[in-house]
């Protein structure tokens, strides 16, 4: 018999299997918990802005990935997320050999999810916070009618 | 003699060519004027969430590159910038065949310098909007002294 | 007959006189069309904060008011709006003898609408901006049954 | 002998005691820690928007100011603090009898630090989060020449 946890796991990876530029990015899902969810990715010079660290948009993404993910983990199959908004501050150069986005539900509603975000560098073996931020997220659960999947 | 508008033009160009990570989305500056820019890449399966759509972390990507290099465009030759924070709301599903990020400068100081970012999908030949939101840059000026470029 | 126009007008301004802050701030709508609403009040020394500018906090109050009556003007009568977010960039010192906050719908869907907000003071007889950011506002339409009003 | 913990206490008390507004929201300084401020005010029925719950513009005003006495208490006396840009999420419906807004930094620069906001009600006894977000501010230190002053 599947247990609820299994059940969530397993609708987790299945969706994020089909984000084809996570393995662009070469990521994968490190860490899944009911709403707690980290993507991790091996740095490499393809992911540099001008100065030769990471450029802000794959912090963005992987931390944004890892946010709905957590929601999305919170939510009955054959739910979906939709990122509405996306807030990141910049804290520190994010130069280092690994990278990893975290997303956290803060507090999920019927259709509004709110994470915290945070984008992690492993820098000399431990990890170091070099991003933080909040995102909002659009719940579509299974019983929603059609009408109701425009946001 | 070299004029200040291929000044500016030479310096944010060389900046970008150091952006590997443009080159990963095989991204290109489409727009280059003084305080705006605009970074154009070709759609492809690589680029996607789950959903066949544009991942939220690539126009945020090319959104923080443009918005950045707005601002460069009014700096003096040997300026760098830094996003100190970047936040985009997702209005629309972004589908199409070309992706764009547009950064216009709405004020800038001697250190700060805040976009309007946005990002456009081209839809059955028109560009709409998919994105828009706003960005703040850390700007270190040639004529600051070491003790200036921590933030 | 009453006409759609004065339909939305009725509306707004009802909401508005029950904004018992903005009697507080003696905060008037100054402008108020389908998807764009301005609320002025007169600069006073009850709003200032540490250095004698208009505090942050009262540059949001009006904008977000702003853009939550910039939104509610493009529902029926009788929806309801919430703030789900708001963002703002302080671009000015914020002195002058008038404070606005403006509100402009950007996107409205069925249930999430966003804002572009300014927040402006009148410096010498001109309108100067001094803040401008963005909002994510939850709309709820009186069509929605009851279970719907949980976010 | 003044130490340096009554040091910073005063530098932050005696500008709170300037900004006039905090006044007009009866608000006061409830918890100074060296990095982390909450400001507490008794909730009436001024502080009001349209359906009876206390305004948005409130609960950032005190957060705000939170999270600028937050910073102002890691620098040094004679420093000063300008708020660069402030998102907050909301949470939950803000009823209650009693407001608090917090301030905790997060990470700070030589010029930038960034708070973590929260703004909380207490409902029957205790306190609840209502919203939630981040700050970014300028932080002016006594050693910057005049020309440093403009952001």
């Amino acid at each position: 018999m599947t247990s609820p946890r299994s059940d969530f796991s397993r609708h987790v990876r299945a969706s994020f299997r089909r984000q084809k530029i996570m393995r662009l990015f070469q990521a994968r899902i490190s860490t899944l918990e009911r709403g707690l969810v980290e993507i991790s990715a091996v740095n490499r010079p393809d992911l540099e802005q001008q100065d030769g660290y990471v450029h802000a948009g794959v912090l963005v993404a992987l931390a944004d990935s890892a946010g709905g993910y957590a929601a999305l983990s919170l939510l009955p199959p054959g739910s979906r997320v939709l990122s509405v908004e996306v807030k990141l501050n910049f804290l520190r150069l994010s130069a280092g050999s690994m990278i990893r986005g975290r997303g956290i539900v803060r507090k999920i509603g019927r259709t509004i999810a709110v994470c915290e975000l945070e984008a992690m560098m492993k820098q000399e073996g431990k990890w170091v916070t070099c991003a933080w931020g909040s995102q909002t997220i659009y719940c579509i659960r299974p019983d929603m009618t059609s009408s109701r999947l425009q946001q």
